[in-house]
């Protein structure tokens, strides 16, 4: 991997896309992101594309256009790999090859391309498309790096002994559902479950009543490993893609009664919502942090230290929680802020993710995806989940619309969004992560 | 569904491929499971074949001989569908194909059918067959439907209480990994990971010592459902495709220390290993059994509950496990028999598990596999991991090589094999998986 910055990565860079160069564009020349779209209400196949300012650069028009003709090799074959429904053959070539096509791209979209007229048939308009997920995700995995969320949730059912033993040595995980990982905007059904009041005598089937959201990253991995050849923390940045914007929907009353003694499974199934856009780990490079570990806490095992790692191994990202009710709309009331996080506050790096991952020897392919987990940070306004901020239910959260909430009702929408700032550097955003609650279907 | 029998159950059919008339085949023409194959050393395509005693039908060479342009469309079709690289054409078209496919398999297999001399050229030795993973697998789920199993792991941890309050309500599952699923015959490095001795203070990174088999069934599913739309129990079993033997290997050590709050993760990520064969759920009509519930205990919830659950919703296939250490192969002692259990005892159905997954609204796709978990019997010959064996390690097994076992060790081969059978009726078996433990990786 390379934490190096270059010519992509220049503040002064303009684009001939005007409104890339549009102060607090979540896609400015800097970021360039991958995402897969097709036009709204079209019959279009689905393919990638690269987000600049409010515009798609269609990369499967790109290279039928020629306009990469005189581009290094590498980077035409990247392109060629991006001409497809979905990131995955991309992803598999590397991270030089993914280098390579964003040089290549960076320097066409800029000011005075000389492929400018060519390329610009190859926009579509942001407003005009809609989404799919980006990749063809083959395994999800959710891990739980935030140990202000682990502490917090520990408290609710361990009072005097809110954190476990390993957590401050494993970076905890565990294997979710791929399949029901849906794109932004499209909503999902309250879950049906098995659900036993604390006073109830036997469980009854009914709708999730204690619905919640929870505010992850998602980790994009690119290049996989073979069976049995685990990657080392020096390696495992050169695994990863990008990462996107996560809501790991949980029915809090189904996972309390389901989840012992083999963890969360139809609590979380239902529904998983990821972002259009995955920003790539070169394009987050300005925004990196040391990453640190109290000298009061167990050092990381040697497998999950390194000098990178502590020089810069945490991402500053920051991120927020928005909750737009069915009322809030009615009264055109924007979406209320309910908090703010980072995820540099995660206790477990993105590295030491994969790298805890594949130590048994376990295969990362192209497009699985690693779920940070909740991302709570150190304060309690900076709760990833409705669990934290309402405590349990205990302290139902008052709106501006007067509703108050414990957890999410039926035609609540929850958006997540995210960026890097760096002083000398370009804002790049995540775009958003949205999703409703629709009512449960009937039993 | 249909639990029906009809001409392809018949104990009198004999078929032109003489070794599926001997007695105690595991393949004769009322079986007929489906794998994927190829010759042994060759840099053949692997594709869709079918058992039949000692030899392999071939179905894409089926489709190309033309043997089958008379069949009724939809067998056809369903031949169309399988003559492919993975079973999934076939499994997405459903069970009036799948039984369309069978019933014109049957007959062309049958003693004198006109097709004998031109499917001839379709068969492959099995003795020069190499198998891959038969279904592209998109989600694997594990459940844990033996209560044998569950009250013995439990009385390990908690001699009081072994069975957790949710268990007699829940058929308790968990998400597993897809990636590291291989096919019978590959070997797989112990894994390495996490560990913390009792008497330790902080963990090392080691390789397991208390690696372990876990006999188990897999379930594959046929056609998916839709995101947000349950299947119901009376339609389970139509999105069953059938069924094949499982090893699901763990790593007790890692397991103990990783495995709270969130489930077990890379104690089972590092392999687990499949048999070639998928045995179809119309093959197995003639050995359904009743599925009962003691009176003492509590019965389903109606969502898992029907009366032809009652009627036929366990299947009578028993399953035997063998071990063979490197030393016992060198002294030309063959596999030792550890343990004999049977699917019928397990707690939960396999409609059951259907549906229950699928109760929250998460989508199944053609050829997500549904692990049994572990199928341990009533008594403790009948457990079905050396956890259970050995009592935690406190009694080890004595081998006929005069060697002790508390766990598995490098060198060590575990052989499952399953087997159907009924008066009346021939018997049919699923072959066998098999798999050897290979050295840890160096660190």
């Amino acid at each position: 991997m390379s934490i190096r910055l270059n010519e992509t990565h220049d503040a002064g860079l303009k684009s001939w896309v005007a409104s890339a160069n549009v102060e607090n564009t979540d896609f400015p020349i800097q970021n360039l992101p991958y995402g897969v779209f097709r036009r709204r209400h079209s019959d279009e196949a689905f393919r990638v594309g690269v987000a600049i300012g409010d515009q798609i650069l269609d990369l499967t028009v790109v290279r039928g256009s020629g306009a990469f003709a005189e581009v290094e090799p590498l980077a035409r074959q990247a392109l060629e790999a991006a001409a497809s429904p979905t990131v995955n053959a991309l992803m598999a070539l590397g991270q030089p090859a993914w280098s390579a096509l964003r040089l290549a791209l960076s320097r066409a979209l800029r000011m005075d391309a000389p492929q400018a007229a060519r390329l610009n048939s190859a926009l579509v308009p942001q407003t005009e498309a809609e989404y799919a997920v980006p990749a063809r995700i083959g395994d999800y995995t959710d891990f739980y790096t935030s140990i202000h969320h682990a502490t917090t949730i520990g408290k609710q059912f361990r009072p005097d002994n809110p954190l476990l033993p390993n957590y401050k040595w494993v970076p905890i995980g565990y294997h979710g559902r791929a399949s029901s990982i849906v794109i932004s905007g499209q909503g999902f059904r309250r879950p049906v479950g098995q659900i036993k009041a604390p006073t109830a005598d036997v469980p009854v089937l009914g709708p999730a009543q204690r619905l919640d959201y929870e505010l992850e990253m998602a980790v994009y991995i690119g290049c996989g490993n073979a069976l049995g050849e685990p990657v080392s923390i020096a390696d495992a940045e050169s695994h990863v893609f990008g990462l996107g914007l996560f809501n790991d929907w949980s029915a809090r009353d189904i996972q309390a009664w389901e989840y012992q003694p083999l963890g969360p499974f139809l609590s979380k199934s239902f529904a998983s919502t990821l972002s259009p856009w995955i920003v790539t780990l070169e394009a987050l490079a300005p925004y990196r942090q040391a990453w640190t570990r109290d000298r009061d806490d167990p050092q990381p095992l040697p497998y999950l230290d390194s000098p990178d790692l502590r020089e810069y191994g945490a991402f500053d990202v920051q991120l927020e929680v928005f909750l737009s009710t069915q009322s809030m709309r009615e009264a055109d009331l924007p979406p209320q802020r309910l908090s703010r996080s980072n995820l540099s506050d995660a206790y477990w790096s993105v590295s030491q993710m994969v790298t805890h991952q594949t130590v048994n020897g376990c295969n990362l392919q192209p497009g699985d995806l690693l779920g940070s987990g909740t991302l709570s940070g150190p304060t309690p306004d900076a709760a990833g989940s409705m669990l934290e901020l309402s405590s349990g239910g205990k302290q139902p959260l008052t709106l501006v619309s007067g509703e108050t909430r414990s957890f999410l009702q039926d035609g609540d929408e929850v958006i997540f969004r995210g960026q890097a700032q760096r002083d000398g550097f370009v804002r790049i955003g995540f775009g958003e992560v949205r999703g409703e609650v629709l009512p449960a279907r009937g039993l």
